[in-house]
């Protein structure tokens, strides 16, 4: 089986872009970000642009001679125009060349000076700053591409139950970050999908940790918040870890009222409901047990080629926006108590056609919990 | 020592920002870029936006509850506002009460859709996209920033000379990479300044290879292309290694011939130099070897908190641009034959006041590539 995206996979992708640029009337889409040009074919490069005509079946990527070859490995099927000259100077020629009167540009990835130096080169009536809508495209995920976030989760839980024989008291929050990521990274994953957040005690009270040399006590708390990458998609899980007698009283009460509040979000989970709601079901759980304000954050959000995506589980999400099938979204509440800890407990689901599946499954119950 | 930035970095850094609002008629310069952020306050987060009004001396970091503890830890002397509605909204509240008239925005960070939800906010005629001229104040490292780029330069080269006795044929290129990476995060280092490039034999022609399950071979070639990050400052380096017998004729050639080149390269840094000279000083020694088609990037990059920063060395820069005392760059020829390898060697030099200092020192002659 070849590895997505498939030829097929990338025609599915690139017909419905190119029905919005039509009916925009548009003659082409110049795609600028990066992650949506691997998107739209496969091609792993920065520096690059994308030019989508609506007319015919072509696509052309803008490049340099640094990626020449790459592009050959990557994307066979592009026209690659390795540039001589400014992208901006190689887009008017390719421009004229097709003769497009007009090019609509990402809207969501095109800086303001970046539109300036566009326009002077095109013609300002020549060019639009335009919403692709790749955004909401892109957060429903065909099978190619939950095949591979479920393998990044695959790799991101073998490397954890490596951890878990390995981690002991007296290792740094550092030690324990990096040795997570060697075995993701020697278990096949590109990389990590983002900075593993390892916190111990009073620094799993910030949400967005950053590992140092705190050490891990005897009797202690670990947040690990971490995510594999595998062919450019990626997972992202936490979970807690206990060293020694294990939780205290009120850490053991706030981790039942996690997972509760956790259980109850993936249990809202389903096509048609209401972003707002399923982040209402989890966060009602902690609010009924006294902790609202402890949970300062959104339920979760989308995961693919970026590691925040659409769809976000939000309170303050579109009040009309529902979850649809295809969509792949982190749920992920937490309590923290500033200068004594916080538990976050989170698993990546599928919106599947009927309901959902939750592609990650490390044991969470608290008994698990405590090594 | 107190951990750099120190306050009076930061006021050292804020200073001359200031100077270029008031001059551009601005009250206020808002700073959407999460690294200029780090800059100029030392928070270390994202979806946060940082105000710099022109008079007085208060920074206010508009923020939310995730990274409300963070803040206080990581920039206790700024103002931060933990949003309880929109970005925007929040802006313009603080806005009213600063009673500020006009307020620019970072232009090179600014997507043009934010930017319209900018002006929907505050009015069109109260904000500007501006150029704030913090790519080249940064391009310009202080004292500590320079420290932390030799630091992270150290723990690179740490983790390379392990390397050096791990590294053996059979082993995957995916396997090296996160052996290398593991090292550096266990000597120090926040993670890597970008994914490492390990690519083997034919998988060297290409500058920007991902690293895969392609083995390194008995007589084989391997070209490593790696970084540290050190609180957040990046170093970069490359290296190739030959294993068995050793460079075949023509690899020994082009080894030679880089190398040749990169000490050009080197040598012409200094204060005054136009940033085209540099690359053409290394440029000239390939082109008459007769490889000039071979090397199709420029000749290095600046290095700070992004891995990629001004100046560009390269033949495309600005004609008029120089090189400047405190500025960091990465000195990078590279001589690539499809099909079959490729070579690049890469240190970090600091311009000094009167030349340059190289910041790297891994041995580069042929003899110490063999293992």
């Amino acid at each position: 089986m070849p590895t997505p995206p498939t030829p097929a996979a990338l025609t599915a992708r690139l017909k419905p872009l190119r029905q919005r640029v039509r009916d925009a009337g548009h003659d082409a889409v110049l795609v600028i970000n990066p992650v949506d040009t691997r998107y739209l074919t496969g091609f792993v490069g920065d520096d690059s642009w994308t030019l989508v005509p609506v007319k015919g079946t072509k696509v052309y990527v803008l490049s340099d001679a640094r990626f020449d070859e790459q592009i050959a490995r990557e994307a066979p099927h592009v026209n690659a125009v390795m540039r001589k000259r400014s992208l901006v100077d190689e887009l008017k020629m390719l421009r004229d060349r097709l003769k497009l009167s007009r090019v609509a540009v990402q809207k969501g990835s095109l800086t303001v000076d970046r539109f300036d130096a566009i326009k002077k080169g095109l013609g300002a009536r020549a060019v639009a700053a335009w919403d692709d809508g790749l955004i909401t495209q892109r957060a429903v995920k065909d099978a190619g591409e939950v095949k591979l976030i479920t393998k990044a989760g695959k790799i991101q839980q073998a490397a954890f139950r490596e951890l878990r024989d390995f981690i002991e008291p007296g290792q740094t929050e550092s030690e324990v970050a990096a040795f997570l990521e060697y075995r993701m990274r020697c278990l096949g994953a590109d990389g990590v999908s983002f900075p593993s957040i390892v916190a111990a005690d009073a620094n799993a009270a910030l949400p967005h940790a950053i590992p140092g040399k705190t050490k891990i006590k005897k009797n202690g708390l670990v947040l690990i918040d971490w995510g594999a990458k595998f062919k450019g998609y990626c997972s992202d899980m936490t979970r807690v870890i206990f060293t020694g007698k294990g939780p205290s009283k009120e850490m053991r009460k706030v981790y039942q009222v996690v997972l509760d509040a956790q259980l109850a979000g993936i249990d809202a989970c389903r096509p048609g409901v209401r972003l707002r709601e399923v982040d209402a079901a989890a966060r009602k759980v902690i609010v009924d047990a006294g902790y609202g304000d402890r949970f300062g954050h959104g339920l979760g959000h989308g995961i693919g080629l970026d590691i925040h995506e659409d769809p976000r589980l939000s309170h303050l999400a579109d009040a009309q926006a529902v979850l649809e099938p295809g969509q792949v979204v982190t749920v992920e509440p937490g309590v923290y108590l500033p200068g004594v800890g916080g538990v976050r407990i989170e698993d990546d689901v599928l919106i599947t056609g009927r309901g959902h599946r939750v592609l990650t499954d490390l044991p969470k119950a608290i008994e698990s919990a405590t090594i």
